[in-house]
């Protein structure tokens, strides 16, 4: 099983510790961060986060989740770097032609999925985290690597994804349909999709064929007006309370 | 302004109190009922509750609605029978061909329209009644009917409205599409559609299509697996929640 390696010191925010950590996994780095509440409490949720393209593990949305996680629901966190994106360079805006090069790796999404393991197993060593509850959290990129990830690993037990489709510009341009078609009927937890009615990238059709795919029973659809980078006004604490009934509830 | 009369003794129930009342528009006679929670603390939010094709202002549903929104919530809720239906009888099944036939004259939805009027009129009456956080909640009929209503009504300032939409067997029978394709894009007030992936009544593209024609800048569609009459796990906790955030929000 693979350890982990904290890599800088606690930072701690309202309430909330933050720390950088690394997993190696044959012989590669997968840097990462890990949100948890200042107070111990025991063994606890653990929400993993996928970021989008161009984006990094530790980008505004990733701070925000990760501290609303810990301190608002006393949950932990974690996102780590996409491949080519963050401390794993150089990408920093999806427009970038190592972006494109990326997806044109045919093993790329193979490579996140096992990264994704890898650093589960690494935090599953951590007594606060409850590897029985296991969320995942990611749209955008955070859906085209994550959702072959949640597909992949029967530990994640609910999942907030979206903002991706089987048409569109990007999906011209990472040929992620092929994955998703192949990805999407092996999804069975409980999902929340969550789409932009005026998606630019992914076109609304695709979305809608996407969400058709998912092979969880129990699964829903949540459309907001607006271009791919908006959110609807109650998106993300809406999206925090699924995660909750099904992270905080009692199983049978 | 229409008055309100009392035509039942007021039972009351585990911290509510649900109230016949009746409402005389132009000589006939609206039947509805009233929740209010037993003990009394001012004005209070009101949900307007819309019932489907073949129930009636006391069905099941709109006794769990009425009792939750009262219990839970602290707010008023009122339903009245539709056309022909409960105490207007005599359909108690949409499969009368009574059903069909109502919606065959001409004027039918803008005499409901008037009805809704009429009731919000004779409720803004009682101090219970906070006029300015006056919500609607319907599906299916209560949407066929509602929608048309709340695009007429600037007092509804939030709204659930959904299985429903431009085409399906329901469409066939109701010609509802034509009053959807006027008063849809009249919907101004914050909306919450809601549908079923497998609606058998009403088919997915026409709910999708209704959905885009809705007039409103906030808007948001939640759609879940299954039939007509099936509901997601926490659909109507997510709907209500909903309602809270448009109706306990602090007005700028």
């Amino acid at each position: 099983m693979a350890g982990i390696c904290w890599t800088q010191e606690t930072l701690r925010v309202a309430g909330v510790c933050e720390r950088g950590f690394t997993v190696e996994r044959n012989g590669h780095i997968i840097p990462g961060v890990l949100w948890h509440p200042s107070q111990p409490a025991g063994p606890r949720p653990l929400v993993l986060m996928g970021h989008g393209g161009g984006a990094h593990k530790r980008n505004e949305r990733m701070l925000m989740l990760g501290r609303m996680f810990s301190v608002d629901y006393g949950w932990c966190a974690a996102a780590i770097d996409g491949p080519v994106h963050g401390a794993r360079g150089p990408v920093t805006d999806a427009s970038d032609p190592a972006y494109r090069q990326m997806w044109q790796r045919p093993e790329i999404v193979q490579e996140m999925i096992d990264d994704w393991q890898a650093t589960l197993d690494a935090l599953s060593t951590l007594r606060d985290v409850d590897t029985t509850r296991v969320g995942y959290w990611g749209v955008s990129m955070g859906t085209m690597f994550g959702l072959p990830y949640v597909a992949s690993d029967p530990r994640v037990r609910v999942a907030v994804l979206g903002k991706a489709g089987m048409s569109g510009s990007s999906v011209q341009r990472s040929g992620i349909d092929t994955h998703f078609k192949t990805y999407a009927p092996r999804v069975t937890t409980p999902v929340l999709f969550v789409m932009q009615w005026d998606d630019e990238r992914f076109e609304r059709d695709g979305q809608l064929d996407l969400f058709d795919r998912l092979g969880a029973k129990d699964k829903r659809l949540h459309a907001y007006p607006g271009q791919h980078a908006d959110n609807g006004p109650e998106a993300f604490e809406v999206q925090t309370a699924f995660l909750k009934r099904y992270l905080e509830r009692t199983e049978a």
